[in-house]
């Protein structure tokens, strides 16, 4: 497996010493499962002790909640992004799907751990994850019945198209091989199109 | 955790011991994860002692092969009938994704185990798996094939369009809750008609 690069990953967390644990346990959970990884393992794979991973992280818990939150958090910020910056529906959706399909290409062993790991977190952390998740479902939602009200889309079930939509994006990250072709960016473009026919956009 | 019915489950595999034993690593796999459960985990799930897994199965590894090798083979015979049935590719498209989608929302605990442990299996194993999942893969895409040649699809990529339609339904054991709505007839209704327009359709 490739090695994750943690400055690329987590630009956004400090210090480095967390985010160099943080790829770590995506290293261990993605190829071990996170039951089976122990906070020993983390820290040995970052080149820490465990005691340098308790300063950071009071548990193995603790470290799948930041890699969890990080992710999820960075999605809804990119889809409240796309949408506020394009008032057409359909160049808004297309956007997004272009740039939520490429994230989990690019990403594609961070956010498989993410999305296998999810019922591991504990049930304060998953509420928190939960929280963005719905955020960002409703957010789709929000902008396919404005592409309805617009009668640029036309769908059976705004809350299935989205959950759709949602989903090819998300599972990516499960078939997604770097080997295959085609690029996250190619991938990415052929999916906004495959998306917008689906919700019944007529070019 | 809902308890897998083994009959329901693999009303094939004989006896019914091995039938039981699959139903408790499923959830053993589902709860803890392939590599945190041991063989005396499965065991004890279903009732029996190691001792007597062992005449069922060589190692924990070869349980989920079977669990797996049985998932695939079944969804491949599905594809392979409902195709064989409909010569009109609208037709046998439509039909697939119903079944397809209401195969993943129906069994989506066993189907989410097989999807995360892939990689868990031994490379023989895999390699069977492996095969299986490409002879699908393939099946789809001839079924586009065929509807662009008849004029009643048109998609940028037929490869990447036959993805999308086996990932939909897929990532449908990842998402769906029995709480939630809608039905897995209902959902593999709406999906087919989404994946009708994405394949270029036009009713």
């Amino acid at each position: 497996m490739t090695r994750a690069r943690p400055d690329e990953l987590w630009p956004d967390v400090r210090p480095e010493a967390a985010r160099r644990l943080m790829a770590a346990a995506v290293e261990s959970f993605a190829e071990r499962g996170y039951h089976a990884t122990t906070t020993r393992d983390i820290a040995s794979g970052a080149g820490m002790s465990p005691a340098a991973l308790y300063v950071h992280f009071p548990a193995k818990s603790a470290v799948l909640f930041a890699i969890s939150r990080n992710g999820h958090e960075r999605t809804l910020a990119m889809v409240e992004s796309i949408i506020a910056a394009d008032p057409d529906p359909v160049g808004a959706m297309g956007t997004l799907v272009e740039k939520f399909v490429a994230w989990h290409a690019k990403r594609h062993v961070v956010a498989r751990v993410v999305q296998h790991e999810l019922a591991a977190l504990p049930p304060d952390d998953y509420a928190v994850v939960a929280d963005l998740r719905r955020r960002t479902e409703q957010l789709v939602r929000d902008l396919i019945n404005r592409g309805v009200e617009a009668d640029v889309f036309a769908v059976p079930d705004v809350r299935t198209a989205a959950r759709a939509v949602l989903s090819l994006g998300v599972d990516v990250a499960r078939w997604y091989s770097p080997t295959a072709k085609p690029s996250p960016t190619v991938l990415g473009r052929q999916y906004a199109e495959l998306v917008l026919r689906m919700l019944g956009h007529q070019p």
